[in-house]
Parts: C-alpha cells; structure tokens; sequence
C-alpha cells in the first residue's frame, strides 16, 4: 500500500544532511551480519547491537558488514559516526529514491546502486537500493530488505574459498558484490528479452487489445530500469578514473570488465527499447490490416447488396397496374421474376469480378 | 489577466541595463524583511525602507535581506548601487521570464532561478523567480510575490538553530535556500508522478475523450518544467566549478549534493515525458481498437442482415403468380415460408460460424 | 514573385570572391546614412556618393555608416576597398542567404546576421540579412531593403545620449545593433507564442480542418527561424572567445549577456517547436475521437434497425397464405402486429441497454 | 542495367591495397586531358597516353591532369606509381562508393568527395565520385564518367585569366575544383527545395495518393545526399587543420569559406529532411481529414433513412387486417398515410437539425 | 532449439573470471590449424593436441592458430595459459554474446569481434564471434563454429604468397583477418540493401499484409548488426590510438583504412535504418489510402442507394387506397410508376454529379 510508503517530500524543510529514512515502512528488525576472513581464517555471524561490529574497522582481516533494512535511522547514523562517513552520505543512504551515484572520500569510496531482479510471481522488477562503503579493509553494505537478496553465491565463495576472493583486499571484495549485480541486470534483461520475442510473435499472429497492456507495461519496466541503470555507466567509469589508493592496481582490471559489462547491459536495454517501440508501430500497423479487412467485407456485402434490395424494393411497390400499361408493366410479364433473377446473378457477379480485379478478395 | 503582465517587449528599444520590470503588476508595497544572525544572536524585522537594510553590508553577522516584490524599480535600483551590483544584473534580477543562471563576480555571485510550487486549487504550477545575491556576509533574494513563498522552515531552522545553518557563513545560507528550493522541485514532480500512474490507468480502462486534454496538459506542464530546470544543471556545475573565494570549501560538498538533487530532477523530468508521451501513444492505440471493434459489431450485424432482407426482399415483390408459372412460383408452395426460415437460419448461423472462425467474435 | 528574386545559383561558375549580390532586385537606389558623434557632439546626414564616407574611417569620433540596399554592387565594392575588407568578405555581405557568421580580422571584425519583423498584413516573418562591419571606430552596416529596420530607437538614443551608448566606443555600439535585432527576436517568439496558445486552445475545441494548414504554417515558420537563429549561439559565443582588441574588455561583459539571451531565444524556439508538433499529435487524436464517434453512432443505428427492417420485411412477403397453413401464420394471427411491434420494442431496447453497458452511448 | 555495375563484393577476397574498379562497366576509353598553366602562360591538350603526363610532376608551372573513366585500372595504376600515391589511396580511388574523405601525405594530399548534378530528363540525382590528389604543383583529378562535369567554367576561368586562379598555385587550383563542385550542391537544393514547396502545397489542396511516392522519393533523394555531404564536414574540416606545407596561407581563408558553405548546404539539407517528413504528417492528417468527412456523410444518409425505411418497410408488412382490429390499423385510417410523411418530414429534419447541431454539417 | 543455448545466466554466481562456454552446446571436437609462414616459407597442419600448438610462442616465424569451437573450455583455457593471457580475456573469448572490444596488453592485443554472414536458405544473418589474440609473432583466432568461416581467400594468399602477406609479420596478418571480416559486413549490406529496395517497390504498388513481417523482420536484422557492428567503430579507434608496439607503422595506414571502412558501414546501416522506417511510414500511409478508396466506394453506394430504398419501400407500404384519396394517391396515377424511376434516376445522376465535383470519383 502507498501510505507504507515515506515519500521524498517527507525531507522538505529539515537541514541538509538530515537522516531521514524515505521508503517502506517495516515491522521487522534490522539485520545485521559480519563476515570477516582474510586467506586462512573465515567466520560469520549475526550481531544484535550495531556497537559489535564496531572494532573490525581496525582489523588486519576484510570484513564485510552486512544491514539489512533502512527503517531504523539510528543504527545507520552509528555506523556513519564511527566509520567516520559523511553525514550528507548517510542521508544518500537513507533515501532510496537515491540516482546511482559514487563519491570517493580519501578514507572510504561510497558507491549507491540498485539491486535489481525479476519476481516471477506478478511479472515485476524489484528494485532495491544497495549502498557500499568501502574502507581499507571492511566494506560496509546497505540493503532495504532482508528477504531478497542476490549475495548468496558470494558468500558461499567466501566461505569455500572458491575464486581469488579470499586472496584479495576490500577493494576486490566490493567489486565482487558489484560483479554479482550487475551479472543480475542481465538475468532480468534475458527475461525481458524473453517477453519481447513473445510479444513480436504474438503481434503478428493476433490482435489480443490485451497486448496493448502487455507492450505498454514492458516499456514502463524498461523506463524504470533504463532510470536505474543508466547512470551506472558514469559510476563505474569514476570509479576507474578515480585514482584512489583503496583500489590496488591488480583490481582495476577487474572493474574495467565490470565497466564493459555496463555497457553491454546499457546496449542491450537500447536495443530493447528500440525493439518493443518497434512492436508497437507493428501492432499499430497490423490492427490498419485488419480494419482495412474488416471495411472491405462490409463494403463488398453492402455494395453487392443494397442496389438489388433497392431492385427488390421496386418491384414490391403497390403502383396500380390496372390504371395504365406503364405502370410497373413488368410485374405483368410471364418472364419478370426470371429476368429479376438474371439481373441479380449479373450484377452480384458483376461485382464480384471488379472486387477480385481490385484486389479486393 | 494577460494586460496586467508587462511583456519582455515593453523593453525593446531601450539601452542595455536599463532597469524595467517585467512581469505581473501589482498593487501592494514590496515587503522587506532582514534576518541577521551570528552562531549566538538573531533577530529579524520588516523595514519600510530600503536604505535601513544598507548597514547590515558590513556588519560581521550573516544578514539575509528579503524582497517580495520586483515592482517598484526605484527600490531594486537602490540596493544595487548600494551593494555594488552590475546594471546588467539588476536588469536580469527585474526580467522575470529570465533564463536560470549564474554570474560569479569578485565580490559577490548572483544565481537567478525559479521557485516551483503546486497549486491545488487549479492544479497549475506556479513559477517564480528568485534572484539571490550573495555577498560576503550576506545574501538578498528578491521575489516576484509575497504570498507564496518555500522558505518557512529555513526561516525557522535559523531561528531555532537547527541544523547546520547558524554556525555557518552567507556561503551556506546561500545553498540552504538554493537547496530548499530544489527541494520543492521533487514536490511538485511526485503530483505530476500521481498525475501520470493516474493517466496510465485510465488510459487502459477507458476512452473518455478528456484525456486528451489531460495528457495536453501535461506535456505543457513538463515542457515548462523543463525549461525552468534544465539550465540548473549548468548553473549549479558552473557554480560548483567557479573557485570564488565567496564559497568555503566545507560548502563546496553540499553544493555537489545539490548538483547530484538537481541531475536526479532533471532525469525523473525526462522519464515523465517519455511516459507521458508513451501514454499517448496507448490512448491512440487503444482507440484503434475500439474503432475495430465498433467497425466489427457492424460488419457483423450487416453481413448477416443485409442478404436476408434482400431475400425477404424478393418475396416481398409483387410479381403476377397468375401470368405464368414462372412468376414467383415459391410464394405459392406450401413450404415455401418454411423453407425461407430454414435458409435464413442458415445463412445466418453459417456466418456467425465463420465471424467465429476469423476471430471476429 | 520569384523571378525578381537573384538566386545562388546565379553565381555558379563564378571565381571565387566575385561580388555577386544574391535577391530580391529593386529599382531605388542605394541609401547611405552616417551618424557621427563622441560623448560631445553629435551630427547625421544622408550621403550621395559612398566617398563621402572614407574620411571617416580615420576620424576620432565614433562613426556608424548604415548602408540600405546591396543591389548596386559596385558602391559595396567601393566601401570594401576602402576600408580593407576581404574580397571574401564582400561577397558574403551580398549572399543574402548567408548563414549567420562572424569572421575576426586584425584591423575589423565581421558579423553576419538576420534582422526578423513579424509583419502583421500577411502574418509572415520577414527576414532581411545585416552585415555589420566594426572597426576601431567605425562601424558600418548593411541591409537588404530602405524601409524596414529596427534601429530607430537606437538612433534616437545617440542622438539624445540617453544610456551608456555616446559614452562607449564602436564596439559597444556594434553590441548595441546586434542587442536590437536579438531583442526584436523576443517580440516575434511572443507573436508565435500567442499563435500557438490559440491552436492549442482550438485544437481541443474543434475540428477544422482549416487547422492544418495553419499547424503546417506554424512549423515551417518556425523551421525558418531556427535556421536564421541556431547559428547565432557559435557566432556570438565566438565573438566572445575571440580576444579581439578591438573589444574592450568593459564591453566583454555586454556580449555575455547577448549570449545569454541567444540562449533564451533558442530554448524559447526548441519549446515552441515541442509544442507545435504536441499540437499536431492532439489534432490527430482529436480527428480519430471524432472518427470514433461518428462511427459509433453508425454502428448503434444500423446495428438496431437493420435487424428490425429485416423481420419487418420477412412480413412483408407474399407467401401464399392459402395454400398451407405453413405459410406466414403470424399474418392471419389477431395478435401478429401488436406481437411485431413488442419484439421490435424488445429488441431495440436490449440493444440500447446494452450499448449503455458497453459505454458506447 | 544493374548487372553493369561491379559492386563491392567483387573485392571480397581481394588482399588490401588491390586496384580493383567497383562501379559501372564501360565500354568508351579512359580520357586524359592536362591544364598547364601559370601567371603568363597556358596550354590544354588531351593526351593519349598516360605517360606523357609523367614530365608536368617536376614542372614550375601549375598542372592539372584530368582523368575522365576509372575503368581500365592499369592506367590509374600506373599514375599512382609515376606520383608516389599510396596503394591503399589508389585503391579507394577506383572505389567508386568511397565514402568522402581526405587523406594529408608529406607530398601529396587526396580528397575524396561526390560531384552531384540534378538531371532534368529522369528528375533523378546524378552522384559521381571525384578524387583529387593535389601535390606541390599539380592537380590530378579522377571522375567516373567523361559526358558529364561541372568544371567548364573554371577551365574558361584559368584560360581568360579571370579571377585569381593564374596568380596562384595548385593549392588554388585544388580548392576552385572543391568550391565549384559545393557550388553545385547549392544547385541542386535548389531544385529539391522547388519540388519541396510543390509537394507542401500540393498536400493542402488534394490527396492524390501519387503524392505518397513522390514524398518517398525525395526522402530518398534526401537520404542520399545526405550520405554523399555529410561527411564533407569533416573532410574540409579535417583539411582547414592540416597543417600541410602544401596549403599556403592566402587559400586557408578560401578553405574556410569553404567550409561555411559546407556547413550551409548540410543545414539546408537537414530543413529539408524536416519539412519532408512534415509534409507527410500533413498528408496523414489530410487523409484522416478526408476519412472523416466520408464517414460523416455516410452517417448522416444512414442514420436518416435506415429507420424511415423499417418505418416504410413495417406499412408493407401483409398482417390481414380482416383478423381483427388490432392488426394494423393505420393502414385502414384516412390519415395513415399522410401522418407517415409527417412522421417522416418530422424525423429527417430532426436529425438534420442535430447533426448541424453536432456541428457535421 | 534454444535449450542447447547455454545462456549468459549460467554465469550467474561464479567467481569473475571462471572460464565458462556461454553459447550453442555442439558434440563435434575441436578443430585446430595452424598456419606457419615467413617470406620464404609455408606449411599447415590440423593438429590433435593443444599442446603441439605451443612451439610456436617462440618461433621466428608468423602463425596463425586457428581454433575452430569454444565448447572444450579446457583447450581454451589451455591456451590461455601457456600464451600468458589474462583469465577475464579467457573468460570474454568464451562468453560468445561479448560485445565488440579491444583490449591491449604488454605483450598481446586481444580483438573480439563479430563474423557475419547472410544465410540464403533462411534469410537470417548468422553472427559468430571471433576473438583474436595478436602477439609478436603468432595470431590466435577462436571461432564458434566450424563449418562456416570467410578465411579461405585469405588462406591462399598466404599459400600462394599473393599480396604483401608473406612479407609482413603477425600485426599485418591481424589486420587482414579484421578487414576480411569487415569486407563481409559490406556483403550482407548490399544484400539487405536488395531486400529494402524491394520492399520500397512493393509497398507502393501493394498491400499484402504479409509486408509487415518483412519490415518487421528486416528491422530487427538491422538492429542486431547495428548492435553488433557499432561498437566496432570505437574498437578500431582505440586500436589505432593505442600506440603498442606489436603494431609496426606501415600496418598503421592499413588500420586507418580499416577504421575508414567501419564508419562506412556504420553509415550504410544508419541510411538503411532510415529507409526502413521510412518504408514503414509508406505502407501506413497507403493502407490509410486504401482504406478511404474502400470508404468511398462504401459510402457512395450507400448514399446512393439507402434513399432510393425507402422510396421504393414507401410504395411497397399497403395504405389502404379505397378508405381516403390521401392514401398514396400515387399508386392510383397512371405515371406514378414512370415518375418515380424518373426520380430515382435523378437523385441517383445528381448524387454521382456531386460525388464528382467532390472528386470522389
């Protein structure tokens, strides 16, 4: 329901930097866990008070600090104070509606980007802002929700050891948790890809005014993910840019891959979009076909058969035959009703002829 | 009424930098009031005149001077001798249907720009220009009215000491008011958001021909949004980019922040026109198929009809069943009106069949 | 008519540099007047003979030479010669379809540009090109035609020292000719601006189909005057950029603000030609609405009477009722008509209650 | 015949650098004729073969060798071997669908662009593609086809020794071969810009659906051109900033005179492109005018006479009157007949006042 | 079938830089030639073993491995590490929906691109991605499939020493295998070209909805190679920018060319985008033609006809005659039947005079 949700507008009036929380409104706890590894040790746990993650700012290990929910704008502001973040991040924090955007501090990179994926159950985007913070060796994760989430592989990487993350920095493992959302992107943009191929089909099989609603809601979804997505290029290409010293050279590498598959995702999108305008102009265009169908069966019926109703009407008039010969002389004549016929079969067929000339049939 | 608005071509013809107002007219006085506060005093008054506010130039306290209303020049004037203000600034200040811009001189920085608000009662939006000069220990912003004004709470911030405000110089005064402004911007777009989602249902459900009038509307509305936001992005980037000596560098971050709220504007405008045009788009389609199905019901109730009433047409005609055996010899068979029934029945149910089979149905 | 107009391709073949002038042939001849002055004096005169204006070219005092009419070209070449202007430069002046430019050389810079009226007999733009030829203190201008011009204001400023005009040199009075012509081009956007308020209102009103032509109109003007206008920006920005010393840096300040209202005449344009083509996308809806009801009403007609005229013919054949009691038993029946006219009833009033249902009535 | 042209894929295969002739096969010899000039003196020849062209390399005098067919590749090989042109450069100069371009050497430069004439008899655009290597003191000039040329008047030019072309060098000679071919451009705007004018009145006044393709046509003819100049920008731009010792100083002015008239002929061409795709919305708004108007007089006539007719059609219903009284009983009135023309007046008429009403009439 | 795809998704999860086949799952090996050559020497071979490949690193001469099928990751990352290539260009070669880049390492330069071919049977366009790996003196292309491929033209000039091949090393050896694959982009062109003007004929002269699937589908082609061809543009930019020295300046020219020749296919498909849409834009508007000649013939007839109908059905009414002499006296006159066709024909000769003047007809 709407009223769940704070608006932007719930922020006009307080001073900038203010901790306001914009978004929906939740019952549950905020959620708070730590995973701390460095090559050879690893353990994870859940923490009830924010002030238990406090000591691995100073940790030789990387720890990764992850909350789960928004809504308690306490919490956040304690890990702004102690982690030193600027008040005017912590607010970008709060406020979901936040354009993706990175900000690099010399003592911590801030990037705030969206989660996206795909809920099968009302063919949905789910958006959700993550905000990363990332220090010399923790980096600090922001998500609105505690249910959806796409981690899960990470951590289990992290666990079990698999890939390079358990020999890398902070620096790699932020650039991991960006990897895996924007490896999601294409996730959704496939399925996205999925419905616009049925779409193509369905258009040019039927006229379903139902696909009106389909085309209508697929390039509202892409509107919002083009909102979502776009500014991303300008993020990561910052990021690359920025020369800060939290990111080890060995690293870049990494994020310029992550760069070219923005833009592989931004292309893809383009290309969506300019695919499902192209579907509308092709729906547009088959429903002409079909009215121009529609028009030309009602114009062969009428114009085969209203001049011979006429014909009929004629002679079902009363004129008085016996008052003189000229009236109506043929209704007298032992071969009227036969010429009647021959008539009606000419003209019918007549016309019939002319539409097939035309094109018509 | 359009004669109460002095047009910008009242001015042709008169040398550059002459002061002439040019906007609305009105009749009641400009209303000064001054806010001058330092980290621990504040006070506030309304002057009759101008020259009262000319002390606080020098005064060491931060002094907010502001003007509601353009309409007296003499008054306009004066200030701009007295702060040492360009005449082709004051000009600017007066020309109310002026383009968003800045101009950084060494001892003051003006930014003129449009203050946004939605009016309910005849859901237009409302624009306004502010011009605000910010010196170095004061700022002065002059607007068009008295009545409508967005300041309230900043007013208040001061007065209580809430936020940030008081224990900074003009530089941050300046961007509270810039930034509470921008702030109102996001307002006015959620209505237009609730206005669009309105239009995006109502569009798919029906085809009250109002709509067309209603997206027109809208268009009008984004278009003039657009032309009062879109040169903000320069502004405040010029601003940001300025290095004047008036900006300190703790405000030059919150100025970055507002550059970030300004692009955020700016891209929510644009996916409003593309949805707004995308609506227009449906309501043309979904009329389409509406002309179809009409285009339908009737080709359907023709072609049935009209080769049935030819035929009940035939045997309506009067040809002389007594001249020949010829003439009409079906009128005179015993099943001759059942056999007419079973036909119609026929024909008729053979192209419901068929209407079925095309889809039509 | 067109063959009084000299077309480019008149010049075809031509080496280049050749003085050829390009337009309208006219039969006066050439007018040249000379305003003379500095903070002191003043004078004005009309001249027979171009040579007349030579010694002015060394004179202290400020001396604008205003030139009507290009058709005799060798006067044009005489002044080109004297004053030590490019061959190419000479030619340009008399192309009137010249694209708006500016050409700086050491000793005079060159500004080519249009001169715009609204003329209201015919509700035409009229547009006439203006070379303006600034020295170290001369300036000399050049136009198509005697009567039309905008400058009247301009000279009775100098003439009366009214504004900064006789206390600044030629730089600033070439600013000051240019500052007219791009004010006029305010006034003829408030006349489009006006126009396209009334389509707007007319074309949610009602359908003439008169309204195309005028939207057409519209566009091409339009059209036109962002060809004469868009140049304009890179003209006047590089005249900015040029560090020509033959503009004081006071004046610098002046053609700043030109700029800034190029800006605004071409943000005004792009708006108006949003809004034209917004117009034209409402006229279609509009016709279509229309269509759709006129089609309705159709449909509701027919789909109600040709049924009814079909049963009201069958009743109206002569099928023999004598011959079998098979035969059209309704017409012997005493309650046949009024049964008839109950079905009828039922009929035509289902239909209604359902086209009410389906919204078509 | 399309079977004349060799196209590009008779390259594929082909190592790079291959002199390979891609455009139409001819039958008629190469033409040579050379140019050689200088202040005092001038001779023309035609030459027949092509070595006898080798001597002008060393020269002091000015030469222009003009190669007239590029279809017998060993002798274009052969030139490039004799003046030191790089495979590559020979092989794009064979390649008639060249994209335009220029290409700066030490010693030599090539340019690369389209001479297009407007051809009365088909109202189609000649495109033929001219390659110009210009070195120190010569100019050799390759062309597709020998009938047709726009350079007659630059060569009567350097005969009589009009204009500047004698007292100056290849690089000259260069830019009037360049100058003279733009000129040409303008030309044949000019003659689109008539038949653009033609169709904008033509579409107010009828709907010949022939419009339609003439439309298509010159959207083409646009889209052609377009191809052909819109790279020339670049090329002259490219060619102001070369820096070649080739290019003296006097001609880089004339270069970018140049360039301007580049820079007009694109933008004429862009106004065209936009008020021929205006035109056809106009056309589309016409139709759907003209459908409307159709539609309505269908209307009116049916929603007039489609009930008066059941009404006509119920008093020819054969009810037995004898039965009883309640089987039509109009029929036996007195008056029966003339309240049905009543009714009927009564009807038509009301109908007639609603349409007016309705505004339809 | 689309479930041997193996999508982008199947990635989803695992560490950046797992080298994962992502593309149609095929059963046939890997097929791997090498081609080894210098100026004086050449032979070939298919090898079994990956590992027979590696000599070659360090060999003096030029080799082309050529690695035909991805689906043995093994191999590939076999490869990988024996050539020292970095795991994310493994990862990139492997993942066959890449976009086009460039990426240049110390001693490798890695080009992924896209080999097009127009398929006859089935009219699609068939994309596979190549990658390539240049070193000092060894090529190493990956294709995905084996049966096609458009290097065997370039094969036998290596066997036959035929062009500068043989006498070049592996940077040239590099640029023939891009611009052999570019030359192909210009084959499928000319081919959609064809298509296009075939459909520009038959969308003016007919109206078989069957065109829209055409138009449709010719667009989605033009959509996948933009995608697939643009990118392509900024690869050969960077590479000709990169300045590494595994590219020696004679190859230099040969890439410039090569740039040259991608912007003119880029250009081509622009054009034809637009001729596209314009082609779509026709067929509307001849449907729109169409369906106001159907309307027409509609509303004619009807006009026509409908009022003649009710006259004759107003004499087919049975009025009793003998009650008054106001009861349709006609019926009694001894013309009343020659009047009415003498009405009938007028109406019908002045309805058909009007449609006339109306140009109707």
């Amino acid at each position: 329901m709407p009223d769940q949700v704070v608006k932007r507008s719930a922020k006009i009036g307080l001073p900038p930097g203010s901790p306001v929380y914009v978004g929906k409104k939740k019952a549950e706890p905020i959620k708070i866990t730590v995973i701390d590894y460095d090559e050879k040790n690893y353990h994870t746990k859940t923490v009830e008070n924010i002030e238990e993650t406090f000591p691995y700012r100073e940790s030789q290990t990387v720890t990764w600090i992850n909350i789960d929910g928004l809504h308690e704008t306490p919490i956040v502001e304690k890990i702004g104070q102690h982690f030193d973040i600027h008040p005017l991040v912590v607010e970008d924090i709060l406020s979901t509606h936040q354009r993706p955007k990175v900000e690099v501090f010399d003592h911590y990179i801030v990037v705030i980007f969206k989660m996206i994926q795909y809920e099968d159950y009302d063919e949905e985007i789910a958006q959700e802002q993550v905000s990363l913070v990332m220090g010399k060796n923790f980096v600090i994760t922001f998500q609105e929700e505690a249910q959806r989430d796409v981690f899960d592989t990470l951590r289990s990487h992290i666990e079990t050891g698999k890939g390079r993350i358990r020999k890398n920095g902070a620096d790699y493992l932020g650039y991991a948790i960006m990897d895996i959302i924007v490896d999601h992107y294409f996730l959704v943009l496939e399925r996205l890809g999925e419905e616009i191929e049925d779409l193509e089909d369905a258009v040019l099989e039927n006229h379903d005014p139902s696909l009106v609603s389909r085309i209508h809601h697929l390039k509202r979804q892409l509107l919002e993910l083009r909102k979502a997505i776009w500014p991303l290029r300008e993020v990561i290409s910052n990021l690359q840019r920025s020369e800060s010293l939290l990111i080890k050279k060995a690293t870049t590498h990494f994020i310029r891959d992550l760069y070219d598959h923005t833009i592989q995702v931004i292309d893809t999108l383009e290309n969506y979009r300019e695919r499902v305008s192209s579907v509308l102009d092709i729906y547009l265009t088959q429903m002409s076909n079909r009215l121009n169908e529609v028009m030309k069966v009602l114009t062969i019926i009428s114009t085969i058969f209203i001049p011979l109703s006429f014909l009929a009407g004629v002679y079902g008039m009363n004129f008085d035959t016996g008052v003189s010969p000229l009236n109506m002389p043929e209704l007298e004549s032992p071969y009227g009703y036969v010429v009647f016929w021959i008539i009606t079969l000419m003209v019918g067929g007549g016309l019939l002829l002319l539409f097939k000339k035309k094109r018509w049939l």
